[in-house]
């Protein structure tokens, strides 16, 4: 079982310890301190041992970040969190903050006396977020004090290890390219920059270039490390050793060192400059470390993310394989919904039995874990963005409800990540003109064609519009980049207001439009899709969209007549397509269903 | 007779002021010499004695500029211009250079040994321009040199007078504000960023400002002048005091003082920091001036930008008024060229007879001027991006050709700009389908409603997909600010991709998607919309546009089977709109024309 449906802990088991982080700041002299949410390596999914914020506040929402005074402590939480960390802290000793509206900076200023000195552990916080903070302090007297070691550890008693999970090698057949070939274009790179060296401190750039995968964290199959490469395509990794096989050693060459994590600073402060370091990903305590030795340093993005992120066909192909068999799994979890739905089947169905059936149909597909919690939100939890079901919220549907099923898994060759919504029986058809809208966005984005130069801030309208002329929005982003067998959140482009990067051939983003109605229902429809070159007029260099994801959009849902032609012929050929793919994998049981759910509009 | 149809004058001319320059030039030292096209106020038109790279080089277009060393003289050219540049210039004496591809101080660091110095007048650069040159130069031995007169204007034996046009009032009944209110307004924007006073180069935004006119320049009724704003309201103008009569010194009042154009250096180097300047509009030597006085500077947006760009009601009743007549003047060419047709009408139709048909008509509705010179561009001559006719291009239009209709109007009361595009005669009907796909772009827009915070960025995209869908674009945005009573082209809201401000109600935009067949024809589509609030859902709040183009949009052109139901009731509404508000004031012998041409599609 991968996903986890405890309850939240006793928010009375955080109060002795924010006291005991009260009494160690005081030893060190400190008026306060950061508490990010984030581990060294900026990860979405972090490791046990890593999970200070959840330990110390009980928010065990994927971001935020509390700053602990001798009199306050602020959890400062963005839009999705609002409710759940209410449930979550206990709000006599914790007071929750609406971020991004309130800066930290603004909030310490109110907080701290004049001359206050705020502590901050720099492996855990970027360069560009200390710099912020700075910047929101120039004027004030209060300093932002870098510590030597996290003063949240020293009380944290039992604090588990550092995961030592084992390195597995990716397929070169599945990366289309060596390792060693990687090592050599990305040395190349840095020539042309003129630089000698990069400190690369994403896990996942580093499983990439390496073509190895990891097991330190779930979700995300990547090895927590940091890395170095040189100019000449040698890499020095810098991991816990045991992590290591010694068949993996040798797949990885002479020309790839292991060293453990604690030789990483003594490394840094040998650099030769000029080194590229990322000020948006990368460390504080990395750019210190190099700069107290006076090497350059050159400020740019990660030299891996964008060849990670543009896939080549190799990664395409094995997307497209764990695509299909992710297809069966879901379009047998749909098929077993209408026949089990409540008021049709015989027993009552809850959110985690729908999730762990999911689980169940993936496992039988092969996948080595899910990519990410499942988001089974019914009825009005379908209204919450990142609904998190647990033994607390579960919940038993309901005749008549909707359900959004957001979930994905992690396969030996790609990484899925689909939502549908579905009905569970008879239900008010007035949901059937927002869904209609949603779905019209999801074709925009999929049928749209467009001129290389084109960013997702430019397409993001496409997959509104339709909403918007009804006067609706939806108050997330349209696409993120999806990994490939890496993380399913993968920078750095999307389709959002605020993604100004061109999208280039093999990206691959999810397209997600949805709407929301709070205490009601939420509707969301998702396909993965990459970006391919496409026929042209007068020359130009256009581009468009192959979908990935292989599973019905549920039709009961429509108002055909709120559709253009194109609209609908789209979606005849998508579900045409659908069933051709699936017809011969699926359940004998799930082959009629499938035939119903994929018949055209179009008689 | 407002629009000139000169011929280019004879590029031998050139060859002597060149060679006049570099003695001019050798005698101050210098190794070069920047010849930009702007004035000191940025200005789309120039006056004709700051009409510099045009007299020193034969080049008329409205942006680029030149650099002249002893042994080269490169002429930057942007794309639209590459064409026209080599019938302008003697390409024995001046060579046309690639501009933005090649930037200034890539080709000087070619041109220029090291050690040398390039001289620029401080006047004619803003700060930006001036540090990307310094920017680019960075490594080099090459100084930037900022000269104390301009050489070109030491050599010009026959420069014209500086412009004194009489400075007019716009009345406050259009304004919608008095120029005192506006002053207090600016002021307090000033105190609440903590500023004592703001430097004001544009001459639209102190045009604005003190609800005046003036006479200057061709088509801008812009006032040419610098302005201080205090905090406190009060503002000093520094323009030829021979402009502004006893009546207008008296409307402006006591907290207005006139001052001649040689005050503002004594006035700049007294300024009382923090003074507000725009480094993206104001010239490098207002920077020097006043931080040659180690007074601080606040570098943000011309404080008068966004108040400008965001029309109240009166501002917009004046724009409607002005429209209402300019749909006139526009309805009664189309009917007439319908009538003239060649293969229709009696006598042969060229370029310019329309232009002159068009202006007499405007005239006939009280233009004080037309608003930019009229894009005439018939037949091969409409895929030229900024074709302006001259007795050298002026063409015959051939039976079946297409042609290409962009003008505009500057009334008492608004500004307008309309493009129209309509076939004469019978013609090859293959070009249905990109002007149908033109013409759903243009609705799109017209039609789009969206939330607060979309900028002209997101919008761009709704206008292009219908021809990115046929695998077509267009190279220029999809619409620009429009000034009241002001510059056709006004900043800073645009709806191009590289366009983030977000678009507020009041803010009067362009929208004028096109497609061009080189060789062959030119479609564009053009209405002005206002961004106004609308209804919403879910309490969000939602804009959109409101119509001010009055006149028929040529149906003849269409392919209706390429529509969607949404968009052929947006054009009939529109029409039966046009129709009625046009019946009345129409000469007797259009009205019959102008039901014919607004008649619904939709049976």
């Amino acid at each position: 079982m991968f996903q986890s449906y405890d309850s939240h802990s006793n928010p009375a088991q955080h109060v002795p310890r924010l006291a005991a982080l009260r009494v160690e700041l005081q030893a060190r002299g400190l008026d306060g301190f950061l508490v990010p949410r984030a581990d060294a390596h900026q990860s979405e999914y972090v490791a046990d041992r890593d999970a200070r914020l959840g330990w110390l506040t009980g928010f065990t929402g994927s971001a935020g970040f509390a700053i602990v005074t001798p009199d306050q402590a602020g959890v400062f939480i963005d839009g999705r969190y609002r409710v759940q960390v209410k449930s979550e802290i206990d709000l006599g000793h914790f007071t929750p903050v609406n971020w991004p509206e309130t800066k930290a900076a603004v909030w310490l200023r109110k907080a701290l006396p004049e001359g206050g000195r705020i502590g901050f552990d720099p492996w855990l916080h970027t360069r560009r977020e200390i710099r912020e903070i700075e910047a929101g302090l120039v004027g004030s007297e209060i300093a932002l004090v870098a510590v030597e070691t996290n003063p949240i550890d020293a009380i944290w008693k039992d604090q588990p290890e550092a995961p030592i999970g084992a390195v597995r090698l990716w397929p070169d057949a599945l990366a289309g390219e060596t390792a060693a070939e990687k090592r050599v274009r990305i040395g190349a790179k840095l020539r042309d920059g003129k630089a000698n060296a990069a400190v690369l401190t994403l896990p996942d750039s580093i499983s990439w270039l390496l073509n190895i995968r990891g097991a330190d964290v779930p979700k995300n199959p990547v090895v927590l490390s940091f890395a170095i490469v040189e100019a000449d395509g040698r890499v020095a990794v810098f991991a816990d050793p045991r992590k290591f096989s010694s068949d993996i050693r040798v797949a990885l060459g002479n020309e790839v060192t292991i060293l453990p994590p604690e030789a990483l600073t003594p490394a840094l402060t040998n650099l030769t400059g000029p080194v590229v370091v990322d000020a948006g990903t990368a460390p504080e305590q990395v750019f210190r470390l190099i700069e107290s030795m006076k090497t350059e340093i050159v400020e740019s993005l990660d030299p891996v993310i964008m060849p990670k992120a543009t896939k080549n066909a190799y990664e395409i192909a094995g997307m497209r394989s764990a695509h299909l068999r992710d297809g069966v799994a879901v379009t047998e979890l749909l098929c077993w919904l209408d026949a089990q739905a409540p008021g049709i089947g015989e027993k009552p169905l809850t959110e985690i039995d729908i999730c762990r059936k999911l689980e169940e149909l993936r496992v039988a597909q092969g996948i080595l874990d899910i990519s990410f919690d499942t988001i089974l939100g019914s009825g009005p939890h379908g209204a919450i963005n990142h609904y998190h079901v647990s033994e607390d919220s579960n919940r038993r549907i309901l005749p008549g409800e909707i359900v959004l099923v957001d979930s994905g898994g992690q396969y030996g060759d790609g990484t899925t990540d689909i939502t549908r919504t579905l009905p569970m029986g008879d239900f008010d058809p007035s949901i059937r003109m927002p869904y209609t809208r949603v779905l019209q966005g999801m074709i925009a984005v999929s049928r749209a064609k467009f001129p290389r130069g084109v960013a997702g801030a430019h397409l993001d309208a496409l997959a509104r519009a339709p909403l918007w002329m009804e006067g609706m929005d939806y108050d997330h982003g349209t696409g993120h980049g999806v990994g490939a067998g890496l993380s399913v959140h993968e920078g750095p482009v999307r389709i959002s207001r605020i993604s100004d990067i061109p999208l280039q051939p093999g990206m691959i983003l999810s397209n997600e439009p949805g709407y929301y109605r709070e205490g009601e229902y939420g509707i969301r429809i998702e396909n993965l899709i990459v970006v391919q070159k496409t026929d042209s007029v007068d020359g130009r260099d256009m581009l468009d969209f192959e979908t990935l994801t292989i599973a019905p959009i549920d039709k009961r849902l429509i108002d055909p007549s709120l559709m253009s032609r194109a609209e609908i012929e789209w979606l005849d050929a998508y579900h045409a397509w659908v069933r051709t793919e699936l017809d011969p994998l699926v359940a004998d049981s799930t082959r009629g269903w499938l035939e119903a759910a994929t018949s055209p509009l179009l008689g």
